[in-house]
């Protein structure tokens, strides 16, 4: 099998890091404890593995077609998506009374990792139709959602988000695409939307488009766009599908990586106008997609998660596979497997501390989710839900950065072969690369951590968090044991320069704004290298316990955090003096665009 | 132009930094000074600009071909061969009684770095040509550097070396091509060799293959091994063209990137046995090899920097003219381009401080090979020579392992458009990515850092070149300013790392191979920061200097520096902190084959 679950990480996780048991206890999961994960996770696994991961390599070499507007997905992947439908897999953690499942957050997570590691351009359709049943489930109308939600969950349709322009990436200030109202209640929409994942296939019946537009005499900027429904098939009032709307696909891209995923560029309205619906009230476009976006950038940090576990059990298998060399240490009078030498040893650890790590930190994450939406204390849910959203950016933009590593490495430890495409550690490089990229570049993600997430409260989610750390500080450090002073020296460490970094953002950001948004990417990088080091540390605290229970297994979990503490973390204390001493003429970025 | 090459930056490390004055003092380098050097780079500017620089992106859509055992280059590469020979490009750095034009390494660099950014695919048949001629000129008889230098030289044949077996990649220990003795002098070869670069090909009369093989009865291992000329087609003694040898391409790769090079799978002595030539002596096939390898890993190096080059370009471009997003200090109403944003001014400082210091510390170490060649004093060539000997592998190392960060980098400041293929960022992302494995990966750089360039001498080399820092840090620590300052402090403390990790390397490869060569990946990339953060500081001094000449270029060369220092230095220590903590029981790799 190309692609195996790490099915016990993954329950570790839940149960020791995330504290499944309190989901569990959460008013409405009271079947989803650790026995419902494991049989979930289980079968997904099944799923994934026998399924979608040998898709994986025919989608790369056999991209989506493109031919008169219509978009063929690749060979086996409509077939595929059938059986993901009657699996019931769009549905895990949606309502039950929209016909999902309603598990939490937490259960759904692994299942969406697993998906992603198996095949990162199938699992992008379905991430994109959750953004869609989110943004509908808390801004749409009643009817709206009845109309759209539970076909939505079923997958027989699927969904988009239509942000993008050519003119405004980022900045969706610059979006032209206009709206016209009908007097009827539908909108008429006009323009072209770029860079639109699944927007157009043959999967399913029907695509529900949800598009960013402007309405006439809305004001300039982001605080006139409005979100609109615009689906392929328009939709009868008995859920029956009506005529083709005026929304065509004219082309998909070429691009490095996830091929299989068309990439679409749509058109609005070239044949008399695209029929939309408006979602809640004008010129809250932007608020909507936001959680939208908020959904997908959380599983986007999955993907990153996904494809660099995916590229580490490729390099793995590779690396007890190939015989080259002696080693070092005269052990052996022959060639040994290339994973008992030292530097294969060291980038496999490597890959391994930071894709256990980033995962760690994305489940804890679904669990803060679980319960600002699920506690009956009001107080907990927006104590979680500011926990949540803190994370959220982190997540995403440490997660795919470190995929960019790990699937870099995967190709290394295969050598030459790597670099062959048939190998199939090429495509990891390459699919990974889109990640820091889509739902908001990292800048955009660490903006959003400076900006909404840190300023906004004075920085006190952070120090939350940083009390938190305290605590486990505390508990390593109860440990008599050179292994586990040396992860408390370490986090420490990094605990005190992420402290200091929060601390210079929130006093420096109104007088030094420049300095503070050069070091915006690296106070993200560094809340993720701390946060995740943490997250490993805990881990090992766990492992230490029942290390009797099963040697080998929690024995690596020790191994691993150490090797993240003692390799990974001393890099906290560099961020820190780059990111401090931008604000000083020393520090700053002495260059003018001129001199670029 | 899609590339000019940076001269005024390229002539500036030439003179103030690798001290071309004392190269042209050099016996027989009386006409090579910074005039003979400027014409030269600016004439091979033009040419790689104007010829080279179009078929990069034609070569990477219509890569090269085979068919029949015969492999057409790229459409259009033939022809521009035509005219790289016209043009006497492969003999800049040859000797001129062999035909070369018999200029320093140090003006063949940046020459070759050029070749490299126009286009790396096409660069890599004239890489491999020289090193093919440095071994022939170092081991060959005499009769066959008559007959085969002048011709490689000219260009009218090409080189290639055949190293890699299926079973042998970097343990040539494996090789297991067979060289009979005909007892005529002459060898009949059998076997295969896989990844030749440049292998097969139509652009030349002739391909020189340089190919190691065991005889009968040679010692195991490495020490058995020998060297032979194994010519497409058998020279006759007037130096033209006989019959067809018996080697021939079976298939070429399809790669990840650098398409329009062929590789090639070359089968030898299918139909009775290739005919070859001994070089040197028998079972001293490696230690020629060498030669050859060492010319071929800086060459490599210059690639790392030259494909970073090409992507910084890019990337500034696109930054000038891509409108996005207001200005994060309120300094406009309107959205920017994009270089005026923070994190895209900090990605452009990091992508031109690391291309910037790399290349540096690459002529740095060609001026050393120069005076290692040509000095009269015994003693200057020795010492030249094992600090040229030293550098190499950390030029090779450093240099395209960071390439694969500035070229990511470059893709990331594109946004969505660097994932379009058409865009072209992504093809230096591909492209780069071999450069960290061919001619000995990254971790094969290290091992011989430790062994043969640390070891050997107990850390001397590296001692010289700390004590060459401290002068360094005397100068910066001479000025009374706050970014002499910031410079002095952080390269300092990057000194007190290196020191401190050559220390360890010398004490501990004993008694603790496995920490050291766990930690020696570490350790050449904490040799290539700071080694090159020095080259910058040296810059910086000599820019401070002139500033008041060119107030625009000088700054820039300070704020590079300083941005270097401050962003890029302080990882030096924590690079220490992990590599000098793996030899204690906290720091090592505990993870068992199966535990991965």
């Amino acid at each position: 099998m190309s692609y195996a679950a790490p099915i016990k990480d993954m329950l570790f996780v839940l149960e020791e890091l995330a504290d499944m048991a309190t989901i569990a206890n959460l008013p409405g999961f009271e079947d989803a404890g650790i026995d419902t994960a494991q049989a979930v996770l289980e079968e997904s696994a099944r799923f994934c593995g026998e399924v979608l991961a040998p898709l994986n390599v025919e989608g790369d070499r056999n991209p989506s077609t493109w031919k008169d507007g219509a978009v063929t997905a690749s060979p086996g992947f409509a077939q595929a998506f059938r059986q993901f439908v009657e699996g019931g897999w769009q549905g895990v953690q949606h309502p039950t009374e929209y016909e999902g499942q309603g598990l939490p957050k937490l259960i759904a997570t692994p299942c969406i990792e697993m998906l992603n590691a198996s095949n990162l351009s199938f699992a992008l359709c379905p991430l994109l139709t959750d953004g869609a049943i989110e943004a509908l489930l808390t801004a749409g109308s009643e009817t709206q959602k009845q109309l759209y939600v539970p076909k939505l969950i079923s997958g027989e349709w699927t969904g988009t988000m239509n942000l993008t322009e050519p003119q405004a990436g980022s900045d969706l200030a610059l979006v032209r695409t206009r709206a016209e109202p009908q007097g009827d209640g539908t909108y008429r929409l006009f323009g072209t939307k770029i860079f639109i994942t699944w927007g157009e296939h043959d999967m399913a019946g029907n695509i529900v488009h949800l598009v960013l537009a402007r309405t006439p005499n809305a004001p300039e900027g982001v605080k006139g766009i409005s979100l609109f429904i615009v689906p392929k098939f328009l939709v009868n009032e008995d859920g029956t599908l009506g005529e083709r709307n005026d929304v065509h696909c004219v082309s998909i891209e070429h691009k490095l990586g996830i091929k299989a995923s068309p990439t679409a560029v749509l058109q609005f309205g070239d044949h008399g106008g695209a029929t939309g619906y408006l979602i809640g009230e004008e010129n809250h476009g932007l608020e909507y997609m936001f959680i939208m976006m908020n959904a997908a950038r959380f599983a986007v940090g999955l993907q990153g998660v996904a494809v660099a576990d995916r590229a580490y059990q490729k390099a793995v298998a590779y690396a007890k596979e190939r015989v080259q060399s002696r080693p070092v240490d005269g052990s052996a009078k022959q060639a040994v497997a290339i994973i008992h030498h030292p530097d294969v040893r060291r980038m496999l650890a490597r890959m391994r501390a930071l894709t256990e790590g980033a995962r760690a930190l994305a489940y804890v994450a679904a669990a803060h989710s679980d319960i600002a939406h699920h506690s009956a204390d009001e107080r907990a849910r927006a104590e979680h839900q500011a926990i949540y959203e803190y994370l959220v950016p982190i997540v995403k933009g440490w997660s795919t950065e470190m995929s960019l590593e790990v699937t870099s490495l995967g190709v290394q430890v295969h050598g030459g072969m790597g670099f062959i495409e048939e190998t199939g550690a090429a495509q990891y490089y390459r699919d990974a690369r889109i990640l820091p990229i889509y739902e908001g570049t990292t800048a955009i993600q660490a903006n959003d951590l400076v900006g909404r997430k840190t300023l906004r409260d004075g920085g006190a989610v952070a120090q939350g968090l940083l009390r938190e750390i305290d605590a486990t500080l505390a508990a390593l450090k109860a440990h008599d044991d050179a292994t586990f002073r040396a992860i408390a020296t370490h986090l420490e460490a990094g605990r005190q320069a992420l402290a200091g970094v929060v601390d210079f953002v929130v006093k420096q950001a109104k007088v030094n704004p420049n300095a503070v948004f050069a070091g915006s990417v690296p106070y993200l990088e560094l809340a993720g290298l701390v946060l995740s080091g943490w997250q490993m540390a805990r881990a090992a605290l766990v492992a230490h316990a029942k290390r009797d229970e099963d040697r080998a297994f929690y024995g690596a979990k020790i191994a691993t955090a150490q090797f993240y503490a003692v390799h990974l973390l001393p890099h906290a204390v560099a961020l820190q003096t780059s990111i401090v001493s931008g604000a000083s003429a020393e520090g700053a970025i002495n260059l003018d665009a001129e001199q670029f």
